[in-house]
């Protein structure tokens, strides 16, 4: 049995307890709600973690490229899976179209009809019917149609395309302010069209717990929670003991008193900032700050710690968003009571197509 | 022949000839200085494009980690070898002496003792001889020795150390205001102490054309010039037509007429911003602005673009930074004349050890 302390670093580790208990509370969260649980992998992109998923009770997971459910399909993870991305393009349609026969159900949102139509083409011709939900933009300014009116125009233009079967509505983040306001008034729209939307989906880790807020959700999608970081600390729904994902990095250099240089940089931490400064969370000196990130080079300062770390000490790093560390690096190690209980490949690391 | 034009998206692809260029334009300007060229392989991690780097005149590789020693020793791409991070802890030790058996030379730097001692330890139990450089920070404000003084105080105190031999001092980026006084100071006091420096090495891309003022250098490390980069063309040191790595992304999504959404995110071009704003360079539309990047999503406003691009195009953007890319993907094409000439692994992607 290797000790955490034996592994190498830097070393990207999660607390095998504190995922439990992630998976556990999110799921019982949105199971007191009746919400479907549906976990996206694109932060762990591990299969054994999904697979505690499902365990847990997840309706299916989320995916967010095709890649990502080629690699989890072939794990056999789930058998009902939604992919949150347009796909674009006749070699991607055609790996959708060979997916969706492998799989009890295979979702697809779009938010266009070039995307509806080719969708539409290739599945014809595959013989395969895909399930579609219609992306909608409730504020976030990313993909979606931009209105109630353009859901049901788009969801009725591809009804009529062969192959196509219209399940319903999905956003991203809920916690958007216009959120409920569009998905009501879509829902009115559907409704006086004599559209059913079985499946309206929410997502995003901080949205979890106002997720009461939406009671037009019939389904969740979130990934951050499994592990959470300093951007779900810094959303107050998560303390640090609930942030499984720590990376170990050697204390390297002292240069100054008030200066140490960790071994790694962005190519284990990414420079995502997001909403926090600094990049990242060291546990065993809460008042230090990772200023900057080299690519191999951590730097810490430390004028704000008393006790201060030497050269050669290993220290644990909360990064500030655990789905990008996760696709930086080949395994993670699943840690219980010190002990490296698992060495899991990141099996979808890199799949970005 | 695979065209460019078929690869699916997003493929991150270096044009041949602009590389061809770039390797040659730096050799022959540090060639003219008198000053030999190391080029920095993290940059690529490719070992097909460090071959090249050698054939045009390069006196050695650099390599950041352990790991990308390691590969490109495999690959048999240089036998003189800089490896400019700390060396630490007993794992990393045995591999540095194992290298030391396989390459002509492998130096290393350090900037304490820790460091020193330790690796001291293992090339006499492994029975080799370590070369060492001095890492002095110039003004960067990450690793190095503070002062001149503390930098002959480091020398001498590893010179008396078995298995060491001091090869001279070491320095990133050279550009820092404060590089040429601390270097003068430093040769001063080695020479008043008769300890002869071979080696002054400095590097970054953006300070080499700009290398004639620090007399002291006998040798450079640069890497981001072989591709360039949006931070390369903010320095002043390089136009776009310079810059060889264009991420090929398709838009997948036109929500609004102001918004696209491109395939590739921070999964593919990371978060890295340093000097610039907005997250890639889009060639057909410079106009536009990649506002944010989720992680598999760009966000680009086009409101300043009189044509704009329609959903199915496929765009080639110069990212903010070719060696935080190269390391999240594991192949790159290398095109020439549209044409896909080569597919290279990125041997030492991930390499962080």
């Amino acid at each position: 049995m290797t000790r955490v302390t034996e592994l190498d670093t830097p070393a990207v580790t999660v607390r095998l307890d504190i995922v439990e208990r992630n998976i556990r509370r999110v799921h019982d969260h949105l199971a007191r709600l009746g919400i479907a649980n549906r976990p996206h992998v694109k932060t762990h992109k591990i299969p054994a973690l999904g697979r505690m998923q499902m365990a847990a009770g997840a309706v299916g997971i989320t995916c967010q490229k095709l890649g990502e459910v080629e690699v989890f399909t072939d794990a056999g993870v789930a058998d009902d899976v939604l992919l949150t991305f347009n796909v674009i393009g006749r070699a991607k349609v055609e790996r959708l179209v060979a997916l969706t026969r492998r799989l009890r159900r295979l979702a697809v949102v779009f938010d266009n009809d070039v995307v509806a139509r080719a969708i539409s083409e290739g599945a014809r011709a595959g013989g395969v019917e895909v399930p579609f939900l219609v992306e909608c933009d409730t504020g976030f300014g990313r993909n979606g149609v931009q209105t109630p009116e353009a859901a049901l125009e788009l969801a009725r233009t591809a009804m009529r395309l062969p192959g196509l079967r219209f399940e319903g509505l999905m956003t991203f983040p809920n916690r958007e302010p216009g959120t409920r306001a569009f998905l009501e008034r879509a829902l009115e729209l559907f409704k006086r069209d004599g559209t059913a939307v079985p499946v309206v989906s929410g997502g995003g880790t901080p949205a979890i717990f106002t997720a009461q807020s939406i009671p037009q959700l019939t389904e969740h999608r979130a990934g951050t929670y499994i592990y959470n970081d300093r951007m779900v600390v810094a959303s107050g729904t998560a303390t640090w003991d609930d942030c499984a994902m720590r990376v170990r990095c050697t204390v390297v250099s002292r240069p100054t008193a008030d200066r140490a240089i960790l071994d790694a940089g962005s190519k284990v931490f990414t420079s995502d900032l997001y909403t926090v400064t600094g990049y990242g969370h060291v546990l065993e000196y809460p008042e230090a700050t990772v200023v900057t990130l080299s690519e191999e080079h951590g730097v810490v300062e430390l004028s704000a710690c008393r006790a201060r770390p030497q050269i050669g000490d290993v220290v644990e790093v909360v990064p500030n968003h655990c789905c990008v560390v996760s696709n930086m690096v080949d395994e993670v190690y699943g840690v219980r009571d010190g002990t490296v209980e698992a060495v899991w490949p990141v099996a979808a690391r890199g799949e970005v197509r």
